[in-house]
C-alpha cells in the first residue's frame, strides 16, 4: 500500500528569508491560498516571534486556511512559543514547530550551553507548546553535523514530552545522499518509539543536493518533507517542492509513497511565488523552468514525434504548463472580471479593491489587445500593494531618450497627500526616473538589483519589474507592472521605497 | 591516494542545446578560452556533422586551446565520425565522443535497429574513429532504460574496439542516485577489462538530481562527469559543472577523488556564460546564484558573527566572488584598457575589433562613472558581434514615453548599408521601438522572451537586455547593453535580427 508523504511548504517562512523576499500580510495570505489549492499538507506561515507584524501574518493566514495545518516556527523559549501558540490560535488546524541547535559548534559557539541544558530546553518548550496544541514539531537545528548518540537522546526526550513530528535538517547544506538517507534510517532505528512519530527532512541546497537529499530520507522512512516553492530560500536555498514531489510521482517503482498535491497547479503556484517575491526562475529550472518541457535538438524532436516517451519522462500539462490563456479583453465587462478573478483563486476583500482592480484592468486593456491570467495576477497585486501602505504614488510621468543626448525623465509624485514634481538627467530613462524620483524622496537607499521580465509573450507584454533597495541592512524588493517598462520601473522603485518606509525591523531563525 | 576526476565539459555542445542559445564561433572560443583558464579537462566544442558553422567552431577552437582535450560529438555513421575526425585535427589532444541509442525504446521506435546490429554499428564506429585518434570515447544513449545485459555486451564490444571512455547517460533525467550508482557499480563489476578504461557519466536534471546522480556514479567508481557551466542545456539542463566539482571538494572525506578545476575561476565563467548564452542564473542556483553566499536572517547572521563556520561550508572567495573591482574610468587610456582586457582573458582578434571596442568604451565612461569588469565584458561581445556579420545596425533612436499618451519611438537603421528610418506608437518605448524596427525590416518573428538584467549594481549600471525571437520553428536569442534599456532593446532585437538571417538550420543530437 503506497503511504502517505506529507507536504511541509515552508515558502512562506524560510522561503521568505532569501534577501529582500520580505512579504505582506497580504501576499502571505495570497500565496497561502494558493498552496492550500496546491495541496500542502502543512503551511509553515512565519516565525511569530519576529515581529508583531509576522505574527499578524500569521493570524490572518490561520483564519483563512480551511484544508491544511498552519505552523508557526519557534525558538525553544516561553516567549517564542506563546508567540507562536498564539498566532496559530484561529487555525482549524495549528502546529507549533520547536527548534534548537544540536550540533557542537552550534551549542558551544551559539547557543553557549551545554548538552544537558539543551536537552532540558527541548524538552520544556515541547511541554509548553502542547498546552496550545496537541501538533508539536521539533526540529534539531544543524543536526547534519550532530553526534547520532546526541540526537537519538534529544529525540527520544521530545517524543516522551509529546512532539509528534521529528524533522531533520541538513541546516547548512552540507550532506549526499547515501550519508542522509543512512542518518534517518539509523535515527528511525535507534529511537526508542519512532514509529509513534513522523519523521520529516528539511535540507537546504548550497551543494545542489537538497532535492536528492530529501528523497534519500523519504526511502529511508521520512514521511515529511520541508520544502519551498521554486526551491526559494536563503544562499542556495530549500528543497523544491515541485521536484520532490514530481520525483515521488515519477518513480513511483521506488518509492514507497505519494503526496496529495495537486499537480497541475504546481506551475500557476510557481508563477506567484515568483510574481510576489521579485525571484525569478531560470528556463533551465526542473519542472517549472521555461524550457523544462522545451525540445530543441533535431535529432530529439524527431525522436519526440516519432514516439513521445523517447524523451518525455513528465507531461507538461500534468504540471500545470498550458498556453496562455485569453482570458479578458477591452470589451470584457465587470461581472466576467470579477469571474475570472474567482476561477484564479484571487479574493480581493473589499468592494474598493474590486473597483480599484478593475479600473486598472480597463486602463491596460486600453493599451494592450489580450489580456491573459498573468495580467491580471499583477493588476490585482497591485492593486493590494497600494491599498496596504502608500506614502509615495505616482501621479503622472514622462521620459525621454535620443542616442547622443542624455535622456530626462520628469515625474509627479503624490507624497503623503501632496502633489510633487522633479526632473533628472540619467544614463537612461529609468536611471533618469530613479533620480527624479530621489530628488523628491531623498531615501539614500541603495539599489542592488533592477530586473524585468515580461508577464506573457509578445511585443505588447506588460514588463514587470524588480527593484531590489537596501538601507541600514535592510533589503527590499519592490514590484510594478506595465506595458511602458520605464512606469513600470518607476512603480517598482515607489513600491519598494513604500516597503523600506513601512516594514518594522525583524529577526529571522536558521533551521 | 586521491585518485583524479576528470571534467568533461559540454556547455558549447549540450549546453547549446538549449533552445536559443546557439553559440557563433567567436562566441564558442570566448567561452572555450575561459574553460581552459578554469581548468577543465575536456570540452565538447560542437556535433560537426550538425553543420559546416559547427565544423568550425569545433576546429577554431580546437586549434587555439593548449591545455585541454577538444572533442567533437559523432552519431555512429560514418559521416558524421568522419567530420568530427577533421573538425578536431588541429587539436593537441582531440577527443571524438561516440554515441548510440542502446534502450529497447530508442532502438526499435528511433534507430529501427536490432540489437545486433547497433552492437555492429558501434564496433565499427569505434574503430573508424580510431584512425583519427587514440581518444574516443563511447556513450550508451538512454543508458537509463537500456537492459544491464545489453549495456555490458555493447560496451565490452567497443573497448576491443578500442574506445578509451564509457560514458553511462541518464538521457531523460529518470533516475535518482541510489540506482544509478549502483547501475555504475555494476557495469565497472560486469564489463569485461573495465579496469582498462574510465567510466564517465552524464545527467539531465529533470528531476532535480542530475549533480546527485553524477556524484553517486563517482562515489561508484565513474572518473570522469559529464557538465555544463550553470547547469546549462535543454529541458531542465544537464549536470551543473560548479555543483559537482564544490560537492567533491567540499566532501573530500567522502569522495576519494578530486578535480583539477581552479574553483576560483567558477564565478568569472558562469558570467561568461551567461551573458553569451542569454540564459540567467537564478538567485538561489547554488555556488553561482547571486544569493549563494548571502545571509539574510538575524538569528543566523549573529551565528556567522560569532563563528564562520557555523553556517558556512565553503568561502565565496575560493569559487570566485569578489567585489566587482573598478577597474576603469573616463580618464583610462588605452593601454590599461588592453591591460585589463587581458587580464579578463579576452583577446580580440585584430586591431581594429581593439579600436572599435575602445571607441565603445569611451562612449560610455562618458555616462556611467565607473566602469567594471562585467561593463567590459558586455562591450567587447557587442565589438564581436558585430564584426561577425552585421547586416541591420542601429544609427540611432529617440524614444518618449508620458502617462495617458501611447509612447512613440523613431529608430535609424542601417540595413545593408543603406539608412532607413520609422516611427511608431506602443504599449510602451521598447514595443514601440520593436514596432518601428518592424516596419522597416518585416522579419515576421515572434518576440517569445524579453528579459532585463543589469551589469553591475548602481543606477547608472548598464542594462543587459535578452530577447528571444522564433521564426518558423528557428530560436534565437539576442543580446544588448546600454545604460539606457530602451536603446539596449533596440540593439538586442537587431542582434537577434541578424542571427536569424546568419544561421543555418543545425541538428541536434541528444545523449
Amino acid at each position: 500500500m503506497t503511504e502517505k508523504l506529507i507536504v511541509f511548504d515552508t515558502t512562506l517562512r524560510d522561503g521568505e528569508q532569501s534577501p529582500g523576499a520580505s512579504m505582506t500580510r497580504e501576499e502571505k495570505i495570497r500565496i497561502a491560498r494558493q498552496l492550500e489549492k496546491l495541496g500542502v499538507d502543512v503551511i509553515e506561515a512565519g516565525f511569530a516571534a519576529a515581529s508583531p507584524g509576522d505574527a499578524d501574518a500569521i493570524r490572518s493566514v490561520a483564519q483563512v486556511i480551511e484544508s491544511a495545518t498552519v505552523c508557526s516556527l519557534a525558538r525553544a523559549t516561553e516567549k517564542d512559543i506563546r508567540a507562536a501558540g498564539e498566532a496559530i490560535r484561529p487555525a482549524r488546524s495549528g502546529r507549533i514547530h520547536l527548534f534548537i541547535a544540536t550540533s557542537p559548534i552550534h551549542m558551544e559557539r551559539k547557543l553557549r550551553m551545554h548538552p544537558d541544558q539543551v536537552v532540558d530546553a527541548a524538552v520544556k518548550a515541547v511541554r509548553l507548546a502542547r498546552e496550545y496544541t496537541d501538533n508539536v514539531e521539533f526540529s534539531a537545528e544543524d543536526a547534519v553535523r550532530s553526534e547520532m548518540d546526541f540526537l537519538v537522546r534529544i529525540f527520544d526526550a521530545v517524543i516522551q514530552a509529546g512532539a509528534s513530528t521529528l524533522n531533520v535538517p541538513d541546516t547548512v547544506g552540507y550532506s549526499i545522499p547515501v550519508l542522509w538517507g543512512e542518518r534517518i534510517r539509523q535515527l528511525i532505528e535507534r529511537v526508542p518509539n519512532s514509529g509513534k512519530v513522523i519523521w520529516s527532512t528539511h535540507c537546504h541546497n548550497d551543494l545542489g543536493m537538497a532535492v536528492a537529499n530529501s528523497l534519500a530520507a523519504v526511502m529511508n522512512g521520512a514521511r515529511q518533507v520541508e520544502c519551498t516553492i521554486n526551491g526559494l530560500g536563503e544562499r542556495a536555498g530549500n528543497a523544491s517542492l515541485e521536484e520532490i514531489v514530481m520525483a515521488v510521482k515519477t518513480r513511483r517503482d521506488v518509492f514507497n509513497c505519494d503526496s496529495r498535491i495537486d499537480t497541475t497547479q504546481i506551475v500557476p503556484t510557481s508563477k506567484l511565488v515568483s510574481s510576489i517575491t521579485g525571484y525569478p526562475v531560470q528556463p533551465n529550472k526542473a519542472i517549472v523552468g521555461a524550457n523544462a518541457f522545451a525540445h530543441e535538438s533535431g535529432i530529439h524532436q524527431d525522436g519526440v514525434l516519432k514516439h513521445r516517451e523517447t524523451y518525455e519522462i513528465m507531461r507538461a500539462e500534468d504540471v500545470g504548463w498550458s498556453m496562455n490563456k485569453l482570458t479578458l479583453g477591452k470589451l470584457s465587462g465587470r461581472n466576467a472580471f470579477r469571474t475570472r478573478l474567482h476561477e484564479l483563486g484571487i479574493v480581493l476583500e473589499n468592494e474598493e479593491m474590486v473597483n480599484d482592480a478593475f479600473a486598472r484592468f480597463k486602463e491596460l486593456a486600453d493599451r494592450k489587445r489580450e489580456i491573459f491570467d498573468e495580467d491580471l495576477q499583477a493588476l490585482v497585486s497591485e492593486s493590494v500593494v497600494e491599498q496596504v501602505s502608500e506614502h509615495y504614488r505616482l501621479v503622472g510621468m514622462r521620459a525621454h531618450s535620443e542616442t547622443g543626448l542624455l535622456p530626462l525623465a520628469q515625474v509627479r509624485l503624490n507624497v503623503g497627500g501632496e502633489e510633487r514634481i522633479a526632473e533628472a538627467k540619467g544614463g537612461g530613462p529609468v536611471d533618469a526616473t530613479f533620480k527624479a524620483i530621489e530628488q523628491i524622496v531623498h531615501s539614500g537607499a541603495e539599489l542592488q538589483l533592477y530586473s524585468v521580465n515580461n508577464i506573457t509573450s509578445g511585443t505588447d507584454a506588460q514588463g514587470e519589474v524588480t527593484v531590489r533597495l537596501s538601507k541600514g541592512g535592510r533589503v527590499v524588493n519592490g514590484q510594478g507592472a506595465d506595458t511602458d517598462i520605464v512606469v513600470a520601473s518607476a512603480k517598482a522603485y515607489l513600491h519598494a521605497l513604500n516597503k523600506l518606509g513601512n516594514e518594522a525591523e525583524r529577526a529571522h531563525p536558521q533551521v
